[in-house]
């Protein structure tokens, strides 16, 4: 975490290294009363072990804080009504880590069709092909339906096509006929998009309105031997859902860069062949982390000289 | 292996499990003198038990024996001197394994780009994100260099485009201008190409022309940090400059779907996670094998009806 005094944004006052919680609690409030006052703070990535971002981690930087801005795409790591009620802008990026979770989700879109980890296993294990019991998925013709069509889901939609996939969408709102056209993306109803795809794939923040959206009725209505990948956040899917749904066999493979309770993860996904696994590496990139950080300086900047922010994900 | 008689190519008439070596010539001989004769034989995927394919095993199927028709790309198991000498032709396919190849060469490009395999076994042995020592590379304006710009090279130039890399290539003779602009890539020279690519890509066919073409000349004059994708042959590769070019650093991460004496491999590229591999998975695919097998088919029917196959790797 960065924090930035009012006058010379580029020249961050003070970097706390993030170790637990309780140590960067009490190096908020020390920086606060030492170095301080601060005007906004900059939260990088691998952020986990001093989440969650709230008043116990924020209070001692009142009344001067006026904005946090966060590397990430995501802000379910925010108490944001604490934030709202204290008049302090949180923003997140809107482009910077767009194109690598993109990129991310496909990579898991092939590997899962591909069977890529059993076979990386086999081979890594002295074996070689062993007896698959079907071969590998084809992209090729496939209907991939995209949950979140933001920045992220764009992305995704355009690069699937390029492997052959159809894209099918369903999101909040539908975008609008020409941008829809443009992408060549069909806008379908939730129930609609779960009972046709070949692919779920999930692309949506984490909200109130997303958590759980995934349970274990909408899987039962998804196609015998689907493919589920999710790059958003864990608990967008039920967990026990999800793991009902890959032991039946109705999932046939899942491509998961996010955990409910991550990075404490349920074992079952360990010892699964069947789950394609990475530590939430979506917007882990060398050119994401340095366009994130620009993206952070940009908000602040910003803030600082017309009042708004770029990218805020509250208003007040 | 599926061997046809003259008249009725729909109705296979003997196929023969392949199981090793000594068994699959036994078994052949077998048939010539009991089913046969036959005209055609098709061979299958996952032909390593019974190469290589040559006099001791096609012999007793002469003189009727007129086409094999392989559904591979890649055609160096044959001794081909020997087939054309007997007026038989070998036959590859051109189309149904090209983009799955290509499929697998993004996939391994993305892979050793993002560090997948490190990041997917630290979660499956318990671990998170770890202490990777660099960030995780992105694609986004790397330069591509694409060695053999055949069928599956120019699919892996297409879909490279879609992740922001730019591509350049090296072929045994320059594609023409009108295909070069469609495709947006740039001819190189051999050195030129090894030079200045962030990422090296092995896309031909091993011949005595490419084998051993990457040796430790060639690698010591690449770009520090260089990633290297093989999904053509094994031996296009010299396997001890590989693995010292990996020990070395100079090589950052490989991706190898294929090795020099698969499936038996060397053990460097078990214990390594900055290799990522496959067990020759290339082709692979649901829809590739049924378009093959079609390929195949139709090489036979072309040389009955017109004397000539399709796509014969062979002349005389």
């Amino acid at each position: 975490m960065r924090l930035a005094q009012q006058y010379n944004v580029a020249n961050i006052s003070k970097i706390i290294q993030p170790t637990d919680r309780p140590g960067t609690v009490a190096l908020v409030a020390e920086a606060a009363s030492t170095v301080g006052p601060f005007y906004g703070a900059v939260i990088g990535m691998k952020n986990g072990p001093y989440e969650r971002f709230d008043e116990e981690l924020f209070g001692p930087l009142l009344p001067s804080l006026k904005i946090v801005a966060c590397v990430n795409a995501g802000f379910n790591e925010f108490d944001l009504d604490w934030f709202t009620k204290n008049s302090i802008f949180v923003t997140n990026t809107l482009h910077a880590v767009a194109e690598p979770t993109a990129d991310i989700t496909i990579m898991l879109i092939l590997n899962t069709l591909r069977d890529f980890s059993r076979f990386e296993r086999q081979v890594k294990t002295g074996g070689w092909r062993g007896n698959p019991t079907a071969p590998p998925k084809d992209p090729n013709g496939l209907l991939l339906g995209i949950i979140g069509m933001g920045k992220i889901g764009k992305h995704v939609a355009r690069k699937a096509q390029v492997f052959g996939m159809k894209v099918q969408y369903f999101n909040r709102r539908q975008i609008d006929a020409e941008e829809e056209k443009k992408l060549n993306v069909k806008y379908v109803s939730f129930s609609d998009l779960l009972a046709t795809s070949d692919i779920v794939c999930i692309n949506c923040p984490l909200t109130d309105e997303t958590r759980g959206m995934i349970g274990e009725a909408e899987i039962a209505s998804m196609k015998d031997g689907v493919f589920l990948i999710n790059t958003g956040r864990g608990a967008v899917v039920e967990e026990a859902a999800l793991i009902k749904g890959l032991w039946s066999g109705k999932i046939e493979r899942a491509g998961l860069d996010v955990f409910d309770n991550e990075p404490v993860i349920n074992p079952f996904f360990r010892g699964e062949d069947r789950c394609i696994v990475q530590p939430h590496m979506g917007s882990f990139t060398d050119v994401a982390w340095k366009n994130a950080y620009h993206e952070c300086l940009a908000n602040i900047s910003a803030l600082l000289s017309s009042g708004k922010p770029v990218s805020p994900v509250n208003t007040f």
